[in-house]
């Protein structure tokens, strides 16, 4: 069977990204001609040496999903649309709400216009995230479990998520979302806590300086990016998969037993546990876990890579990357 | 007891609207100083001849909210902000719905920014949808009922509410939302369908043609709005309403019962049956009747005007000032 992937043009928005790029690297190595779309804005996820080793593999393509005219010319003659460019700071949706609007929101309904009239045969996988859930009610939390997002960022993106599954079921333009939780793995921010926490804490476990973990009870799910890009793929190419939302998921674990896997698999490193600063506090949601059922049942997703080894991966990463991280 | 709406200084967005003008009567026989803010673009429901009885007794200012210098001026100083400027039509956010985004989302965050920075004492009442619930799951529907947004403006409207629950919460910045139901009386759109399709046939009925009534087995609920204008003051002057989410609504009625009730009361008059035209019918959400148990609880709300005596009263406005209308 031919992979539906060899020689299909395909674009990346967000694509110099943590997860846009473990994604161009996977259907590079699969044969699709793949295009990347960033800002490569500087509190964001965008580094060009997320991609050093794909050079002249693939087309990098330095726009903004805010311009119309280079959405328009990247989308056409595509088969597929990876859509994950996204502003990703909670913090920075709270203080710059209007930034995060444009680019969560905004620039999402122009894309899938854009698609409509210039590409309507396109299949788009849209990355969300479990944040649109706000505190949950109950544990683990399913696709039927109450949207209530607890800050800009997660109001901005449930609604391009929404815009995804209308457009599918009003124009029938096929789109997939999927609700990712705390993804982690090599190409992650490490700079600062902008993307997920667990990047300050590899950056400064692998400095040898302590970390701080808030509070440390709180249970999290964690899945490693190849889990992520892979599902996205299945998602791509399934047509059962089409005006679906699915969750994304692991096993729960404590911040306490993160922090612990962490120091014990880089051989050292040691922690603080701190109680919530003020500013978080207010926006904190308590225990979260996914339940993946739907994705298992309808794609046969499950997460493969266990935290240990996803953590074995990153740390070896980031022994020889970090200087172009930070 | 002195009301704490005489002299109370106000703002009205969307206050040369429908219910914004019914609203901005309601607040100057109560004593209050009132300002409407209102962009009067052309399909919309602003009219200047819906406050033409209010001249001298309120401030008339032709702004649009999109304008933030403009939301800046008018913000400061008062003390409630009845939020009720919107794009309102289901078949305009299709089509146009960056224009809805603007409007319904991108706005409202800029007022609330406004409001957090420059009047963080003033009270908001926003004006939402019961279209934000999409196709029912049960009835009649109450608050908890799933989210599930079935047009752009649906989307827009959503991320604009929670934008105002979210900045109660986080930034007590006081807050309340309605999710209005169909809404008809004097001073509604009848030139098209754009408001509510019961303007549409009231215009007909008093022009001695036949209206349209598309299915006619749907069951809906219909506020006088009187009825939904009293509800906002309740929300106002009430601090146990900050932060909350209102269902508004009725007795529910099909809506050949509505076409009967409105030939039966205007002593004469027609219509057609037709089946739903295909780009409604890929939009349309079957029965839909509210809950409004929780407001009727929590603030003492009922709708005291029959189906009857409204359309009467509306029949009459609109014998005399149809021409101020089309």
């Amino acid at each position: 069977m031919v992979s539906p992937l060899l020689r299909a043009p395909v674009l990346i928005t967000g694509g110099l990204g943590f997860i846009g790029s473990n994604l161009a690297r996977t259907l590079a190595h699969r044969g699709a001609d793949v295009t990347v779309m960033d800002s490569l804005l500087p509190n964001y996820g965008g580094n060009l040496h997320n991609v050093i080793d794909l050079h002249g593999k693939i087309d990098v393509d330095k726009s903004d999903v805010r311009d119309q005219d280079s959405v328009r010319r990247l989308v056409k003659g595509k088969r597929y649309l990876f859509n994950l460019a996204g502003q990703t700071s909670h913090m920075d949706s709270m203080t710059a709400p209007l930034v995060d609007l444009e680019i969560n929101t905004t620039a999402q309904i122009s894309i899938l216009e854009t698609c409509r009239v210039h590409n309507p045969e396109i299949k788009i996988v849209f990355a969300s995230t479990r944040q649109i859930y706000g505190k949950p009610d109950y544990l683990p939390v399913d696709e039927c479990h109450p949207i209530r997002p607890v800050d800009v960022n997660g109001i901005n993106k449930l609604s391009g998520e929404w815009y995804h599954i209308l457009y599918n079921n009003v124009y029938g333009l096929r789109s997939t979302v999927l609700r990712l939780t705390n993804t982690y793995g090599p190409r992650m921010r490490v700079k600062d806590a902008r993307q997920m926490f667990m990047g300050i804490w590899m950056r400064l476990v692998l400095e040898e300086k302590p970390f701080e973990v808030w509070e440390g009870q709180q249970k999290r799910d964690f899945n490693y990016v190849d889990d992520v890009t892979h599902a996205m793929l299945l998602a791509a190419t399934s047509e059962e998969a089409n005006g679906k939302v699915f969750n994304l998921g692991a096993d729960a674990v404590t911040l306490n037993e993160l922090a612990d896997c962490l120091v014990d698999v880089n051989g050292g490193g040691s922690y603080h546990l701190k109680s919530f600063p003020e500013d978080r506090k207010r926006i904190d949601i308590g225990d979260y876990y996914g339940d993946y059922t739907r994705i298992s049942r309808a794609l046969g997703w499950s997460p493969q890579i266990s935290l240990r080894e996803g953590i074995s991966r990153s740390l070896d990463y980031y022994r020889n990357e970090l200087k172009y991280y930070i």
